[in-house]
């Protein structure tokens, strides 16, 4: 008999945040690969553009005048997914083509004036900075909405149409299917263990090791166990904490920090300024705030297509769309990989 | 008070197979993309390449000689992600660290001898030998495995690392989470209506018309009224059928008949041969055989990438990945463009 080797050994892992299961097929790293290569991202961006909406000073499609901005800006997305009043569907009533009214708003957050500037170049008190803007949005959007969507699409290949660095932020008047789903499932896990979900996984990641990629003394970012995404991972307090307003200013400093040493390592994996989707989950808001809500963990998801270099992702398609998520990597070896990386830019080595 | 006009104003839809919500904002094609194109496939591709893994009487990586085939061919893959005798990974029994044994067999089939022709392109009764060979697999690899799962994945963009025409076919030792999701959703729909959700389904939407793409005698192709892709289509037999092997010689010819008309039509809309991941979902097999499996309905989801031309896609990304899945047209804008687009192909036209 053979003893199991997740490295060459295909199984299934749980993910106790969206009660499904993962495939782990590690050995399918060694097949040669032969499609589509992305072209890499554009090396040399201005620093300021005039034709870039994003830029301060500069007009946007709506004729609005960008202030002079030193920090972060925020404006309303000029062509939003959700608006704040969308007349209410009604209902077919028939249970096969059910709809149901949307409203909310969406918001664009620009980190710094700057185009050619991405987070890990960013000092410290300047990603502090985005995060109180985003802890001021959430207290602010979440008085009323129910939930508060941050999320950052970097590089062409995550449908990120402006290199100019920033993250969205879109309130609904409804809790998505996402979040929705991970609120009963860390529930769920509460009403069973009588600890959240999060705030015991992160103590046993910090005793484990093998899934840490950076930690400090608030944070804690991991190649979670049941990571799909290729270098997936996961960023988690280490103090229960619900939502991004509620963090210390002390808190707040450690997780610039640690997001920089992160977001470092990613770019020194492919040495390639890294592609990702990133978003915050909280506790719900608005109704929600009068609730018990002592099972959420507040967390950050990043998710980067990239699996073998700088230019060839992981697709993401016909079986994974139609029967399961599937990975060709472990997270151990993922986790260890990223581990490994120096926490020097490899720009910064170059200049 | 404005009155609801889902072209204009955003709202939610149940996918009832899915048991989620999608969020449509129409109003949303109208901002302008400056982002990420695609490179068009391929336009001139040899029929025969000496180098190419899937043409006949070619040695492939394990230096296996293909058959002089002239039509489907079916054999193992190099490089499977599921192979039969994985060891059992036993478990961890923490609640957040829980894995599992997964077995199993993949294979690929190549439709036609061809490198350089596609379904719209063969004649029906080729396209009758591929249903019949996917029928076989489901047949065989069925019979001990409870889930087969058929799909293609067809362009560049979606992952596919060979032009020539063909599909795979992964069985597992386990449910995967999306069949075990619509097995699910189809369960409970049964149980409350007392009749298959999707049988139910086919015969509204052949009343409404709508949304309706093509149809024929026994099929219907539809653009569900919960699609998430832009140009999604759900295809549907009129009679209830559990499994692909339980259709008549009838209703094979008439399937490979309306396949070819819808993928005729996808190919005519932004004239390039359109890239998609598609796949068959039927009642489960192996253990499940004995079961009762009444609320399946067989079908086949069709999810193509394109969203405005050739080049540019749909970025299921940030919003999408964290929070629920948007979509930039309704379903009844996607199926009307799809009705109306000619039944003759694009490139027939031309020569
Ligand atoms: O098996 P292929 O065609 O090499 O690979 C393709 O399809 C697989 C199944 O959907 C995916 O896991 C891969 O990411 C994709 O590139
Ligand atoms: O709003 P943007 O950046 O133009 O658009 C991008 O992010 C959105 C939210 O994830 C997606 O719906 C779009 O497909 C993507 O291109």
């Amino acid at each position: 008999d053979v003893s199991f080797d997740p490295k060459e050994h295909q199984h299934l892992r749980y993910n106790p945040l969206r009660d499904s299961w993962v495939l782990v097929s590690a050995h399918r790293m060694k097949r040669p690969w032969a499609g589509q290569v992305e072209k890499p991202p554009e090396e040399h961006i201005p620093r300021f553009d005039p034709r870039n909406p994003l830029c301060p000073g500069n007009t946007r499609a709506n004729g609005e005048i960008n202030p002079n901005y030193d920090s972060t800006f925020v404006f309303e997305n000029d062509f939003p997914a959700l608006q704040p009043d969308a007349p209410d569907p009604g209902s077919d009533q028939h249970p096969l083509f059910q709809s149901k009214a949307a409203r909310g708003v969406c918001k664009v957050m620009c980190f710094h004036p700057w185009s050619d500037i991405t987070l890990p170049f960013m000092k410290t008190p300047e990603v502090v900075k985005v995060i109180d803007k985003w802890a001021e949005l959430v207290e602010d959007l979440g008085s009323t909405y129910p939930w508060v969507q941050i999320f950052e699409n970097k590089g062409a290949v995550m449908g990120c149409s402006n290199p100019h660095p920033h993250c969205q932020v879109w309130a609904s008047s409804f809790l998505p299917n996402e979040p929705a789903l991970s609120d009963r499932c860390q529930r769920d896990y509460h009403q069973k263990h009588g600890e959240p979900l999060l705030l015991q996984y992160a103590k046993q990641e910090a005793e484990k090791k093998e899934r840490v990629v950076v930690q400090s003394s608030h944070w804690l970012a991991v190649v979670p166990y049941w990571a799909t995404w290729p270098y997936q991972t996961l960023l988690l307090p280490r103090r229960h904490v619900l939502r991004i307003n509620d963090l210390t200013a002390e808190e707040r400093e450690d997780l610039a920090a640690i997001m920089k040493r992160l977001l470092t390592k990613y770019d020194n994996l492919f040495e390639v300024s890294f592609p990702y989707s990133m978003g915050w989950h909280g506790a719900p808001t608005g109704p929600h705030l009068k609730e018990d809500n002592s099972h959420w963990q507040l967390h950050a998801h990043y998710y980067p297509p990239l699996l073998r270099s700088a230019t060839v992702k992981k697709f993401m398609v016909g079986y994974e769309m139609l029967a399961q998520e599937q990975r060709d990597l472990t997270p151990e070896q993922a986790a260890e990989k990223l581990r490994n990386l120096p926490e020097e830019h490899y720009k910064s080595r170059e200049e």
